[in-house]
């Protein structure tokens, strides 16, 4: 028989469907036996006169015919004729999936991740992870951007080094990129002028917090032929508009199960656009000390700033000094065209136009302290005609984390990778 | 001046435009200088007095006015008023842009990617990719299959340790996955049921082939509750059909470009399905000689015998032996419940259902020479109810080589890595 999803169960239902899916929980109240059946799409509780002898979380076909009952969920339940049982699962189930998962500590949730990720709430994470991956691709290309994929294993890092994981590549060694920054560029230069890429990057920092990931999900954009970082600043509201738009269309079932909204993209629009020097400034005043740099602690007040100002608890942060950003970073007198996006007290976004002369970026690597024999590579790109480029990313997993307000980014990678962490 | 595309100018233009992009090639024919002018969307000829002082490859903006020209590309040209250079190429180009680059040997081609990628001919390759990738996607949304990112650092190898390249992390050894088969069908266990994935995956083998590449994009699958491989096979028809027509319907001119076309939707349907004994069988006879495995001279020939018989020029081989498929593949008597697709001549995915029984996985692993300890976080997936299951993976750069019929899957991969080849 052809399994019906719990979705579509209706009270209009006549005769016998089949169900399928994990056992939810089970209750006897001695004549009869409740038994929540859990599928991809939703929950449906099962009527028996007698109970069922299966395990919670073992997989079942269930048949049986649909009743209307307005104490059930959804107001309707199945009354059950027979149960296959197509997995069975062990009874020593080592956290319970049917429980409250804000009772867990972070460490049970990733330690016995397997299990932790049945639980509806938390798999909802990552159903809005997966919807949010399919609206960016969906904008940039009706922008008229191109996906690129490039390669992880570079022979250098883009940074200069430090930070890298190292790789045995046969018989030498190379590096897992950090970024797609050198490749996101060449493709500028190499004529797509305008790309994305959705890929992992690597950071090897020994960083043990809520906003750090070793490995991370990074959605990349480069444009050519810009002409200052408002442009891209410009880009980055209509993007993220644009996701938040269709996550309030579509899934404001997770956004209510983790009782939070989002900003429309017309609320977006608001947000403000304020200098570096201006963001110490502004902190010093509601701190009522004087801030030399934006520490974690800063950005959380500035967004709180941002909420007061205009509404959205975002804001651009550009004209970073020099010293602060990369090498690669278009000056601006003593500063640079460069901008973070802070969102809900946390850096989302990092970026900026580049440095497109080769002369002013063989300059600007030796102002950073490194060698441009070291970058002989990247410089390449600009020997034979790059356009005035910017770009930036966004971090997958922290902007998944802020929009549903979870209190670690770990919690928004499926299998997150730490210093300690490793498996599953 | 707003910028205008290539594509966008028309006869119609009345009074100044600004284009912006590439020089692509300069003839001067005494009284008159054509300079061709290359940005991502096409080539427009403009025309000059005085021939403009500016090398091949850089970077202009160049102002003017169309006039139709029947003799000129599109039928219309810019006469050219003022040419600004935004960034100078060097001049020693090591490889002509503006040639064929058939004359190119496939060395010549990678050395000097990031020109090579300049060629219009060769950029359309990652035009395609990209639109492929879109396409993917969009399908398995509309089938409602939740997109996944899982990590690309595991501790041990899913099919038991051979060919995995070591990362140093921190202070212990992690390797780069081969694929996502553990995390894929781990979601499927924990409650999604259907996912895809679209990320990396790293084979350390020696191979220097046409067919091979150390770093590849994996267009991943898996789903719950099928019963049989046949499920799975007829996914795969439908989701090569979609992309298939919509790259004729939206990049005929890339197909064009390539001298190549592709069969419809409709036409795919037909696409054999033949037992491993029966290739065989098939291939002895063709060849006139005993055929004990399917090499890349079987490939090819059961590609020309799935023309022949049914239109396409391709076939899935199923029911390979047990010994010849990974330990995790459901058996069926002797043989598996497992496929490939052969498409033009090449394996693009390799596939089956999936052992979803403990006992019978423990079972599986011991037969294939491992321990079951080794594999611990893979089997904790099958000790808590895991549906049956099954799927499959298409290799990116290699479908993308078949369509287009490039020699090498390396000319398929923006960046590729080979035994030899970290860069750039």
């Amino acid at each position: 028989m052809k399994r019906t999803y719990v979705k579509d169960c209706t009270i209009q239902m006549e005769g016998t469907i089949s169900c399928a899916g994990w056992v939810h929980r089970i209750r006897s109240l001695g004549k009869v036996t409740f038994l929540l059946l859990r599928d991809r799409t939703g929950i449906i509780q099962t009527v028996w006169d007698e109970a069922p002898e299966v395990t919670l979380e073992s997989v079942v076909r269930i048949q049986g015919s649909i009743t209307g009952n307005q104490k059930a969920p959804g107001g309707i339940e199945l009354q059950a004729d027979s149960l296959e049982v197509l997995a069975p699962a062990a009874a020593d189930l080592p956290i319970a999936v049917n429980q409250d998962t804000n009772q867990l500590s972070l460490d049970a949730l990733l330690d016995h991740r397997m299990l932790s990720l049945r639980s509806p709430k938390i798999r909802s994470i990552f159903f809005l992870q997966s919807a949010i991956l399919g609206y960016f691709g969906e904008y940039m290309r009706s922008r008229e951007f191109t996906e690129i994929k490039s390669s992880k294993l570079i022979g250098s890092g883009s940074e200069g080094g430090t930070g890298l994981f190292e790789v045995e590549y046969f018989d030498r060694k190379v590096y897992l990129a950090q970024s797609p920054q050198l490749y996101k560029q060449a493709m500028v230069a190499n004529g797509m002028e305008q790309v994305f890429e959705i890929g992992a990057a690597y950071r090897a920092e020994k960083h043990d917090t809520p906003r750090h990931l070793n490995e991370y999900v990074s959605l990349d954009i480069e444009m050519g032929f810009i002409e200052s970082d408002q442009e891209l600043m410009d880009l980055e509201v209509d993007i993220l508009g644009y996701i938040f738009d269709r996550i309030r269309e579509r899934h404001s079932d997770v956004l209510e199960t983790f009782h939070t909204d989002l900003p429309s993209s017309v609320e977006m629009q608001a947000t403000p656009r304020i200098s570096h020097d201006e963001a110490k400034k502004i902190l010093s005043e509601r701190l009522g000390k004087r801030v030399f740099e934006l520490n974690p602690e800063g950005e959380r007040e500035l967004c709180d700033w941002a909420k007061e100002q205009s509404g959205v608890e975002a804001l651009f942060v550009h004209s970073f000094p020099r010293k602060k950003r990369p090498f690669y970073t278009y000056p601006d007198g003593r500063k640079t065209m460069s901008f973070d996006l802070l969102f809900r007290g946390l850096e989302i976004t990092s970026g900026g136009r580049r440095i497109h002369e080769y002369d002013m970026l063989v300059e600007s690597i030796k102002r950073h302290g490194m060698e441009p024999e070291q970058l002989s590579d990247y410089l390449q790109v600009f020997r034979y005609g790059c356009p005035p480029h910017g770009g930036f990313a966004i971090g997958l997993e922290r902007i998944t984390q802020k929009i549903l307000g979870l209190n670690s980014v770990k919690e928004a990678s499926l299998f997150p990778r730490d210093r300690k962490r490793v498996k599953p």
